[in-house]
């Protein structure tokens, strides 16, 4: 089956873009924030409270699938869409990121990386033709090619030797996708160096995929640091393909991001802070994170934002949310996920809305103020 | 509010009834399993997922919501139906198990009962009127009178005085209940001696309240022992009450109950082997409890029981909740519960369909043959 990976362009506003991605499994408006679901689970969600949340397209980890439960066992439930029963988009990553950031003992060669595995203690080998081989076998519409993310911070010489690492490894794995029911994005790396990034997007975009990721960033880095490099790098992708800023989902760096033309997140912040007894608050000009166990919320019933559709702003009060958190109950757990994803998936609608009204400089003015300015390292 | 209670029986089959029991929160059909929402959660299950079980009344604890977040942030979020939102009927006990059983460095006399409570070190004082006014505040539909449950084994002298006492603190209780849109029950104790179970019985019952319970069984001894105790302790009951048994709920359990008269059930069991990887399955003759960590499910793409209509079952395959499971991941503690719960919901309308066809005795044979007869101590 050859599908349409095409990325139509419905409203421009300054760079900004709102726009429609075609995947097999549906279109995906964008701006979009995908909920990561590491293990085939968008965690304490089932996919029916995730397709509530109004989750389009959501995330799934090659490096954790493939030492659990094994992509053969993904494959013989008919790929992921079956096994986890999303029936709307998915995104696999490359496992780059995790070989580089959870894996200890590695030892990285021209041909891949060889690295043990913290859970078992086994020796595990990654290299581009595995990678995606894995992809191929779990069946995401989008999968990703495989890189080698340096660290933060890394000297230049480091990231050059990535950076060229990794236009290699892309050019293989180019040559090993097998499925054309699977848009392949190849990633830019290219750490804090604009000459880095663009000698890494130049390579890439030879190959005129469906669509290409900004990588390398959110990894320790200040954050007016992560604005500058997505300003540097999001004009030398293409116009017209769906770009995709992997592992951010702040409103800020979201909105930053979109003001250069950026159409598609990530981040597993959302429900990771959910499972601590936080709550993200979406509000015009002061965005706000709350934490349940704080003594305030024991009597409050409010809900947790008066304007979120969510089931639990439509149903629970803080103070019951307070009591589940300060009982360590896993429905805190699941109700503040269900918030919390919701209201990242309401935030890339309120920026698509406000580019298609051409409103969105001013709407989102408050977060794209620039601090001062980083400089950064050439 | 003065609200009806009644339960009106409209089928039988041998001893065991099929009726509806009137609360303000909706009619009961019996029999009828309720799942426990200790902390005011079922764990795991958020309300919709709960009904969507098929569960139609659910039981908290008043020993835990008193300790936290205490009764009078309950009451001001309306009771427990608003504060949880959970739309039918509830049942709270009366905390006299939890008081007997949880906690240690505890001290009885004839007012109450003072102990330390295992979390924060702080001494409580349980009293029948604290009891009862801690129930008034939650404004569960079905409240319970606070007994003494003496532990198994006691000597027929401990027995004996929780009895006494249990149907002295029956009558305070009786006397402090303030709210009518609320039943009281009592509780029946008297261990394995049938004659405490009588004494017990007839001075409850002389109050002719809405509806009887049988306490202090599934306190650690042997089934079929149980099974006795509730054989000779239903009859004492009165007809066209309903007949709540407290803490049992295996299938087998349940049937025996049922067919000596037993109406109302709960245990947390079904919840509680969930979140440890297991799932009930009901057969037709032998029951099993399945570990879904056993390595035969890795690569089991059936669903948990194709019988069975809940949402785990509609949509999962055994091989992705074993992954769940594997991976330590909340998602499959929440997809089990919701079948262990559905199953023993659809378990309890199975009983109330045999019953109105008039072939419980029949088709639930294999739940009824006895074991050996164990001897009641007297
Ligand atoms: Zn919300
Ligand atoms: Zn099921």
């Amino acid at each position: 089956m050859t599908a349409s990976f095409a990325f139509t362009i419905e409203h421009r506003d300054g760079e900004a873009r709102a726009g429609t991605f075609a995947t097999p499994h549906g279109p995906v408006y964008t701006p979009c924030f995908m909920p990561v679901g590491t293990q085939a689970t968008v965690k304490t969600l089932t996919p029916a409270q995730l397709a509530e949340t109004g989750a389009q397209m959501i995330l799934a980890n090659t490096y954790h699938l493939s030492l659990q439960p094994g992509a053969d066992i993904v494959a013989g439930a008919g790929g992921l869409h079956g096994f986890m029963q999303w029936p709307g988009p998915i995104l696999t990553d490359s496992g780059g990121f995790q070989v580089f950031s959870l894996s200890s003992l590695r030892t990285i060669d021209d041909d891949g990386v060889t690295f043990r595995e913290p859970k078992s203690g086994a020796l595990v080998r990654f290299t581009p033709e595995h990678a995606v081989a894995v992809q191929n076998a779990l069946g995401a519409d989008v999968i990703m090619a495989f890189d080698e993310c340096p660290p933060y911070p890394a000297d230049r010489e480091q990231v050059e030797g990535a950076v060229e690492r990794t236009l290699r490894w892309f050019e293989r794995c180019v040559e090993a996708h097998r499925r054309s029911d699977q848009a392949l994005f190849g990633i830019v790396q290219g750490g804090v160096w604009p000459d880095l990034r663009r000698r890494c997007a130049e390579g890439l975009v030879a190959a005129d995929l469906p669509g290409y990721a900004i990588g390398g960033v959110s990894v320790g880095e200040p954050q007016t640091l992560i604005e500058r490099v997505v300003r540097v790098t999001a004009p030398l992708l293409p116009e017209h393909k769906p770009r995709y800023l992997m592992g951010v989902g702040t409103f800020r760096e979201m909105a930053q991001a979109v003001a250069v033309g950026v159409d598609l997140f990530d981040c597993v912040m959302p429900t990771r802070v959910a499972r601590h007894g936080s709550a993200l608050l979406l509000g015009t000009g002061g965005d706000r994170r709350i934490n349940l166990k704080n003594a305030q919320f024991r009597r409050d019933y409010e809900p947790l934002d008066c304007v979120c559709p969510c089931y639990t702003c439509r149903h629970f009060s803080r103070a019951y949310l307070a009591h589940l958190v300060r009982s360590e109950e896993i429905l805190a757990m699941t109700l503040l996920s269900i918030h919390n994803v919701a209201t990242l998936t309401r935030f890339a609608a309120l920026l698509r809305c406000a580019i298609a009204t051409g409103s969105f400089a001013q709407e989102f003015a408050h977060y794209l103020q620039s601090g001062p300015e980083p400089v950064l390292s050439n």
